[in-house]
């Protein structure tokens, strides 16, 4: 038979792994992981927010001409006949794809699912080749800038309520950044590959965006240092006045559009009482090129492991913006749907979360078990399956050890080791006498409770765990 | 602008829709899907599991050997240097992978991910290309049947729980069938390929199963025949009793050490209550090559919705099995742990609740909203917006039309579409009094709340919503 299932012939050797830039997540990183999405879903939620899902792999022409030099960090599946497909390297696309093919106007909705993209994974920062993402965006044609504003908001909830330690919101605007590449002399089909270079600002110094500008990409030296002297710039209201009579910039409309509705903005995220973690940052770009509008990106201030020598830097965990074009590529007429939207990129605060936890030596319970049934003496596994399935029935959480003949030892033992509070004890004596024993694991006492009262007590007992 | 988008350029038609086999899911279908995990997670809570979570796709070779005739529908990826990966199967393979790689001997965990095959997609009866596995799995060398019977118990309390109509849960196990099989005739090395012949006796009738067995598998007509008589047979405890008298059966060692379990199975079953839906029946054989002991598979005996003119069959809803030896394939030693497990087929469930809601005319809510915060007047946004912020801000869940000057009528109608139960409502003698009128949606009832109440107030008026 072992032969039959290949088992043992030829003793092939497995290779025990997940595929490079994966990972298991575990029960205990699970129980980590539940805890932040719980915290990001009912902030959405709150937000007033549906939610959709998507299937994890959509016709790769979908994904065609939507990312731009990214595009190479796209996986394939392999043509087995039929249609060629690709895993999604994002939650937006898909999104639009969604939003096209059903012509809906109109939607605000949540997506949390993970994707895929074929980059240089560096898993001890964060950063895997399938991850999850968490996206809330606004689709539809409403007044200026008030769904931008909720999504910043959004963003400040979220990392508020998780406690990740002081952060910044970056923000700019595709066309703030697309006029100050016109008033800076980039021509209009460089924009968007000296916007990928801008994008880079965060990783590497001025010296080294610049001479890839000049060097790789052919930007005249001097653009390039009219560039480097805009890019330096990040403020808040008073920088967007001082820019909106800046000589240059100011006679561009698209830079004026966008300055304008910066502003806007501004004024908007003043009464969220949220300006003090925002800040309008030239050097911000994202590399996307889908968007069209406002963008951001939310960046933690400093690592709160503070004993970790070299200090982690962990970057960006939320971004986002607008992307008004998108849906409209999708459509046959070309029709559009304005859309907002903000991504939380939530593997790299797992990371944080996971480091924290491992630092407090807080012990995280990985199951909600409020009760093992348990027998003192031998012979009474009929007893413990009798009393567990009345237990399940009644809706309590329970566990049994499945031995026909376990020691009381090693079945307290286990309630310690996985923080179970209560053990229901079932013996000869008891069932004679119709009660059952019910032992309270952290003070060692115990009482008699009547069994048709065991429900209730149980419940009693374990409502404030 | 436009042009750098790669928007309007080249006109180029895309073709909108999902992979086939595969669908979206929008705001309605989600709270279905939402409301149906719910149940099956608080069941796989109750009996005390963890959650664990694996990669989508997996080494090739991870899969390799493990399906058998059914290898030919895995995904894989295209190769693009680097590893070879395919898309899992199922949760079981990846679940021995992670056992295998962590040297974990002992656990009962769940997941729930979705998992893809490259069937012929049957959409209509739930049949789908990427579908959901809800899998409940005990590792670990314990006392025979003890999991097993657990396993039984909790595709009981789910079925009851979703109140599909009514259900039978038939049961079998590999050794009776490799032991009929051997008593039968079948030589060993066919012992896998008929038993993938009789696992499609609940789809084709027996002479289509016996034409195959003899014409395409080369099986002699008197094995076939045989086989025949005894995969007609099912029943209870009687047919065990029955079949351990059985003159042939009964002197094949591993049939035998099968009929003894499963009357220890029944026992167990009989102390939860649950022998009223069991059916130990031999022409259940399940396809994978993985499973080594019980097997058995929850078929829904009737259609729900009844005026459906041609009643739609939906077929297998829950299937498990034990399977011994999986684990030890991953093993350098072979190193085996003994495994028992459960997946709930919830695409065939989520269609059914789907068909039922439809059948009902009952209204889905799709969002959690507790109040829109509106204005009678114009100019009246900054005092919208400053509302809603101390709303969210004390975790209540607000919605606002975003509108600069919205009328009042599309604001009370917003509410009446999305089921909103109360507006707030800003205007100037509002302002000037302190106060907010608040107004419940259902009754038209208006009343004034002051505005340091106002939290408290929404709290206790949507508490029993």
């Amino acid at each position: 038979m072992k032969a039959q299932l290949g088992t043992d012939e030829g003793k092939h050797k497995f290779v025990l792994k997940t595929p490079k830039g994966t990972r298991d997540f575990g029960p205990k990183e699970m129980a980590i992981r539940e805890r932040a999405f719980k915290a990001i879903i009912s902030c959405f939620k709150r937000h007033g927010a549906e939610v959709i899902d998507t299937p994890v792999f959509e016709l790769k022409e979908t994904l065609t001409g939507k990312y731009g030099e990214d595009s190479k960090l796209i996986y394939d599946l392999k043509d087995q006949g039929g249609e060629l497909l690709s895993l999604r390297y994002d939650l937006t696309v898909p999104f639009a794809r969604y939003l096209a093919m059903n012509k809906i106007t109109n939607i605000k909705r949540y997506h949390i699912a993970k994707v895929y993209r074929r980059d240089n994974p560096a898993m001890t920062r964060g950063r895997y080749r399938e991850f999850y993402q968490c996206d809330f965006d606004i689709a539809g044609q409403f007044d200026p800038m008030i769904p931008d504003a909720e999504c910043l908001k959004i963003v400040h909830e979220i990392l508020s309520d998780l406690q990740l330690g002081d952060f910044v919101i970056k923000v700019n605007d595709r066309r703030i950044l697309d006029g100050m590449f016109a008033v800076c002399g980039v021509p209009d089909s460089k924009f968007r590959t000296i916007c990928s270079s801008v994008d880079k600002l965060d990783k590497v110094p001025w010296e080294e965006v610049r001479s890839e500008m000049v060097g790789e990409k052919g930007l005249s030296p001097e653009a390039a240092d009219r560039i480097g002297e805009y890019v330096q710039l990040h403020g808040g209201l008073d920088l967007i006045e001082q820019l909106l009579q800046d000589p240059k910039l100011s006679q561009n409309k698209v830079a004026k559009e966008g300055l304008g509705d910066m502003k806007l903005l501004f004024e908007y995220l003043t009464l969220f009482g949220i300006t003090g973690k925002i800040s309008f940052d030239l050097s911000l770009a994202r590399g996307l090129d889908y968007y069209t509008g406002v963008i951001f990106e939310a960046v933690l201030l400093q690592q709160e492991n503070e004993h970790v020598e070299e200090p982690l830097s962990v970057g960006s965990v939320a971004g986002g913006g607008r992307y008004d074009g998108l849906v409209g590529m999708f459509d046959a007429k070309g029709r559009k749907v304005p859309c907002v939207g903000v991504s939380i990129g939530i593997e790299r605060i797992f990371s944080i979360l996971e480091q924290r936890l491992e630092a407090s030596e807080e012990k995280v319970r990985t199951t909600e078990t409020q009760v093992l049934v348990a027998s003192a003496q031998k012979k009474l596994l009929e007893e413990r399956l009798k009393l567990i399935s009345e237990l399940w029935d009644a809706g309590i959480k329970a566990e049994m050890l499945y031995r026909k003949n376990p020691k009381l030892l090693n079945q307290l033992q286990y309630c310690e080791e996985t923080g179970i509070p209560l053990v229901a004890i079932v013996g000869e004596q008891e069932l004679k006498d119709g009660v059952v024993k019910l032992r309270i694991v952290a003070t060692r006492e115990e009482v008699n409770v009547r069994r048709e009262s065991l429900v209730e007590e149980i419940r009693i007992r374990t409502s404030q765990c």
